[in-house]
C-alpha cells in the first residue's frame, strides 16, 4: 500500500509490561524468554522496571535480569523507571532507554502513581536530569492519552499543554498509550494532530502503545501506520491483559502485527517463525494460552 | 472521519454461520436469539439454511425457526441455501433474500460441498432463475475471496472471472468472505478493485464477510469501509469460530464492528447497548463465552 512508512520500531514490551500482570516468574525465565525474543530479530525490549518489589512483586529483580540477558549488539534496552532512585538503578546497570509513565487522566494517574500530574511532572523533570548526565534517553508514556474511564474522552487542550510540559521536561520521546481500550481511528488522528502540535522535532518519533480491550488495537495501529507513526509498542502473545484468554484486552500482539506489517511490506526486521518460538517459550513460562491470533493460527501463508 | 460512508448495512449472520458451528439449538431459542437481535435494531439478518439436517444438524428445522419469528417491517430476512431444492423450501417460507455460497478456491469449493466451480456456478444459475421467478434477491457469498489455505494468495484473474460468471449467473449482489483469515487491508484493496472492474453495477453494495482468524477482522473491515463498502457481515459476540474463546477465530463480532462504527459517525441502525443484552442472550443460549471484545470490556463511554 501507497504511503506507509518503509520500516518500523517495535519496542516489545511483554518482558515488563506484559509479564507485571502474571504470576511472578523467575529472572533466568524472564532472560530466557527476552533471549527468544532477541533471536527472532527483536532490537528494542523493555525488559525491566525499577519498581517497588512489594508493590509489584513480578517486577523483582531487575538487575539480575540484566545480568542473564545477552546483549547483542544492536539491542535497545529499556528499562521503566519510577523515581530518581529507578533511574540511578537502572542507568548504573548500563540500560539504552529509560520509561517513564504519566497519564493524561488526573484521577488515573493519583490512582496509578498517587501523584497529581504535577508531582509526576516534576519527577520526570529529576529523571530527565540524571538521565541526561548518562546521555541516556527518556520515552515518556502517556496513558489514557486517548480517553479514560474516569474523565471519558480526552480533553485535547488537556492533552496538548501536557505534552508541551514534558517536552519542557527534557524527554527525547513520546509514547501514546491507550491503557484501557478507548482509542478509535478518529480519536487516534485527533491525538496525533494534537501531539504534532505540541511536540515539535520529537513529534518524528511518536510511539503507540495499543491495547485489544475493545477490538480495536490493531485497527488504530493500522490508522496510525496510516498517518505515518513508525513506532509500536507489542507484547509477545498479547501479554499484558488478564491471565484468562476469554477476557483477553491486553496489548496487541507482536506476532499480529508484525504478520500485517510484513504484508503491508513494512520492514519490521523481526522474523514472524522465529517470533513464533518466542511466543511459544513465553506460552511455556507463564504456563497459559496467550491471545495472539497469528500464534494459534500460524502465518497466513505457509512456508515453502 | 472523512470520505467514510455515512450508513452501511450490517448482516447479522451469527443465527446461521455463528450457530452452524455449535452444538445444535432448538428452533423456539434460535428465534428467540434472532428476536433479540431485531430488538437492537438490526434489519438485516440470515437466519437460517435449508441444507441437509443430517449434514449440519445445527441448521435443522429452518421452518420452525422462520414461523417463531416476529417479522417487523424493514427486516430482511435471509436464508441460505445449497440448491434448487433448497431455494424453493426457502421461497416458500417468503424470505426476502437467498445467499448462496461458492468458493474463490477449486480445492476448497470440492471440499465444502463437493462440487467444481463450474458445477457451483450452474446451481447458483438455476437458484437465481427460481429466485427471479420470485422476485428474491440472490447474494453470492464467494468464500476464500483473499485467499486459501490450499492455492495460498488469490489469483486475481481467476477471481475476475469468477465474479464475471456470478454476474452472467444472475445474482443481485456479491460478498467476499475471508473464510480462513487470509485478507489483510493491501488483499483487500486488490481485491475489492478485481471485484469492481469484473462486477459493474453489482459493486455497488458489494459486502465483506471477514474473520478474526488473524486479528486482521477489523482491520480488514475498516480498510474496506476507507474504499467505500457500506456492507459487512458480522456475528453477534463473534460466534462462528471455534466454540473455544482461546482459540478464538469467528467472524467479526457485530458488537465490536458496531462500537467502531459508531465512533467514526458512520450509521447502523444498531443500538449498542440492546445489543449488548442480545449478545448475553446468545451466550446464554449457546452456553459459553463469546469472544466479542466490547461485549466484555462494555461501550468505551459510559452512558449517562
Amino acid at each position: 500500500m501507497n504511503g506507509l512508512p518503509a520500516t518500523v520500531d517495535i519496542r516489545e514490551v511483554g518482558p515488563r509490561d506484559g509479564l507485571q500482570a502474571e504470576v511472578p516468574v523467575a529472572p533466568e525465565l524472564r532472560a530466557r524468554m527476552i533471549g527468544s525474543l532477541i533471536d527472532a530479530g527483536i532490537r528494542h525490549i523493555e525488559m525491566v522496571s525499577f519498581v517497588s518489589p512489594k508493590a509489584v512483586p513480578a517486577m523483582s529483580h531487575p538487575e539480575e535480569v540484566l545480568a542473564a540477558v545477552r546483549r547483542p549488539p544492536g539491542v535497545t534496552i529499556t528499562a521503566l523507571v519510577p523515581n530518581s532512585r529507578g533511574a540511578e538503578l537502572a542507568l548504573a546497570c548500563e540500560i539504552d532507554e529509560i520509561t517513564v509513565t504519566i497519564a493524561a487522566s488526573a484521577k488515573y494517574n493519583e490512582r496509578n502513581v498517587k501523584m497529581t500530574i504535577d508531582e509526576s511532572l516534576d519527577c520526570i523533570e529529576s529523571i530527565c536530569e540524571l538521565s541526561g548526565a548518562a546521555d541516556t534517553p527518556v520515552d515518556a508514556v502517556v496513558s489514557c492519552a486517548f480517553g479514560s474511564p474516569y474523565e471519558g474522552e480526552v480533553d485535547l487542550s488537556h492533552l496538548f499543554e501536557l505534552l508541551v510540559k514534558l517536552s519542557g521536561a527534557g524527554v527525547s520521546a513520546v509514547t501514546l498509550a491507550d491503557t484501557t481500550g478507548m482509542a478509535t481511528p478518529r480519536v487516534v488522528c485527533e491525538v496525533l494532530d494534537t501531539a504534532r502540535d505540541a511536540l515539535g522535532d520529537i513529534y518524528d518519533h511518536i510511539g503507540m502503545h495499543m491495547h485489544e480491550t475493545r477490538g480495536t488495537g490493531m485497527v488504530n495501529c493500522f490508522a496510525a501506520l496510516q498517518r505515518g507513526v513508525s513506532r509500536f509498542d507489542t507484547s509477545v502473545g498479547g501479554l499484558g491483559g488478564s491471565p484468562s484468554a476469554e477476557q483477553a484486552a491486553g496489548n496487541v500482539s507482536t506476532e499480529d502485527l508484525v504478520a500485517l506489517f510484513d504484508d503491508l511490506g513494512v520492514a519490521t526486521g523481526i522474523d514472524l517463525s522465529r517470533l513464533l518460538v518466542a511466543s511459544a517459550t513465553t506460552e511455556q513460562i507463564v504456563g497459559h494460552h496467550l491471545p495472539s491470533r497469528v500464534a494459534y493460527a500460524g502465518p497466513r501463508l505457509a512456508r515453502s
